[in-house]
């Protein structure tokens, strides 16, 4: 991965994706006694920056493989992400779901004009699944995140986060991070075009396998991969492909609570009025309340929140 | 009031003011039958308009003026917007507020450094408190929307409209209406910049001065002012600088309940991941429910929300 990847990418793909903007509030600064930037991608097309890594990845194939069509394993962000790019490219496009997933994260993908294929976690296997439909329809798999054009789709968040922070030459950029696409796209870009910006990224404590890689220097796997509120971002273990990345360019890992990504939730809703889920708002929630050993006083997080629900949002609203 | 001034009014303002995006979501397309638009202006600074046409007013003072001091009368938005617009110019800012407002309201103008004066709605006479300041101290009344220079900052936001739409010609442009300073503002931009494009107000059912006012062509009041939840936008009747430039270029006002209005927040927060008041959630409203009369295959539609309860964004969830 490298910045002449994700400008290519960034050439291809900037009429389609949407320049998300770079808001901040008095309240939240005062709060932490820093300046707060929030990289606001719940505003993205499709709700997160998986949008930008789908449409990256689908427009970088061939004609030929974007009319015989995409497949992909997701039960969230990243399904509605390929669904709707592979829709603008006219590719047809098959997402592979697990049979319980939300109704609503079923129909939204559904809406972007994609097929669903539903499996039973139990009995079914979808690699097995997402491979015959490979070799039978000649179907092209974007995997969520270690795919080098879906690094470089993401990547181009760090190339807007640049030209919005000028005259900013020191931060820290925290980063949502599962299985670490966004972080390694975001830490490539400001690595070239801010060199005094460190990255880091954040997950729900006990789900902490991007921060215990990156302190152990090999690839460590969570315990479990379920049971959190913050279902978004959570993965086994960091990439093949983005662990080495984030390895050479980031900082420590941090993690914060799910009562803090709450919290991060209802800030949001009050000071900047945007809409997140809670793995979208673990960057936030790490910003305000778990900065203070950070050396720097600008500090840039990101936010997203593809697929919100609303009984989960009451319950943040009710921190306030 | 006219282009050069609302050009001029941007050239003073743009480099402090947010440029707010243009949004949009297929889910809200399909439901309407038409292109939806929706100008986010929850996220401007503040989280309402309000803050262009403050900024705009004082950054058109002379040095002296600014330094005797601002004084505006608001329970809400446009409290803000000046507070915070007087605190970028350092100019000292007092604000008059009802002491029975919502202790939020009253915490967020503090917060934006201005000095606030309570004042008893039944024994007290705000206009009365206001002249004495304007005489005693030679403070400055930032009027909120009956100021020509409160208008051309308004108007910056159909200058973003029409930059944001290009490749359209005929669109509907729905604006959520008290006074009309917004909306007057906006029509001027646009009758400019997109002579194709149609504005109108949107008001609260019972509430529709503005409506009733361009249809009898003098300027009508509402029976009553408050027992609405959209009061950020009930005034008692447009002004007189505003409602001659909404006589001269607007289309017929339209109107939505209240339950239309929750509605539509329920829709900003599900697919466009904004948060938004009731009274910034009118044009959307009408722009989902009462549009199919129009003749335009393109609506835009202006949101906004600087002081959003809880408690009634909650009611608003529950409409999903």
């Amino acid at each position: 991965m490298n910045i002449d990847r994700i400008r290519a990418a960034h050439g291809r793909i900037k009429s389609t994706i949407r320049e998300t903007p770079l808001l901040s509030a008095p309240f939240l600064d005062d709060l932490v006694g820093k300046r707060v930037l929030v990289k606001a991608e719940c505003l993205q097309i499709t709700g997160s920056f998986k949008f930008r890594g789908a449409t990256s990845a689908i427009s970088a194939l061939s004609e030929a493989d974007r009319q015989h069509g995409i497949v992909a394993f997701s039960s969230g962000n990243h399904a509605q992400g390929v669904a709707l790019a592979a829709q603008k490219y006219d590719a047809p496009a098959t997402i592979i779901m697990p049979a319980d997933a939300p109704r609503v994260k079923i129909e939204n993908t559904q809406a972007y004009g994609a097929e669903v294929i539903l499996y039973d976690r139990a009995s079914e296997d979808r690699d097995e699944i997402g491979a015959r439909l490979v070799a039978e329809k000649g179907l092209t798999l974007i995997k969520p995140f270690d795919n080098e054009e879906v690094i470089a789709g993401q990547g181009t968040c760090g190339l807007e986060i640049a030209a919005q922070t000028q005259g900013i030459e020191e931060a820290a950029v925290l980063v949502c991070c599962g299985g670490g696409g966004f972080l390694s796209g975001i830490a490539t870009a400001l690595a070239d075009e801010k060199p005094g910006f460190t990255c880091h990224p954040v997950e729900p404590e006990g789900f902490d396998d991007v921060a215990r890689s990156l302190i152990s220097g090999r690839i460590e796997r969570n315990a479990q991969t379920s049971g959190n509120i913050c279902d978004a971002i959570i993965s086994p273990s960091p990439g093949q492909i983005t662990f080495p990345i984030m390895q050479r360019l980031c900082g420590p890992g941090l993690t914060v609570s799910e009562e803090e990504a709450l919290r991060a939730m209802a800030m949001a809703f009050e000071h900047l009025r945007v809409v997140a889920e809670p793995g979208g708002a673990v960057a936030l929630a790490a910003a305000l309340f778990r900065t203070s050993h950070l050396p720097q006083d600008t500090i840039i997080a990101t936010i997203s929140g593809g697929n919100v629900d609303a009984a989960m949002f009451q319950r943040a609203l009710e921190m306030l």
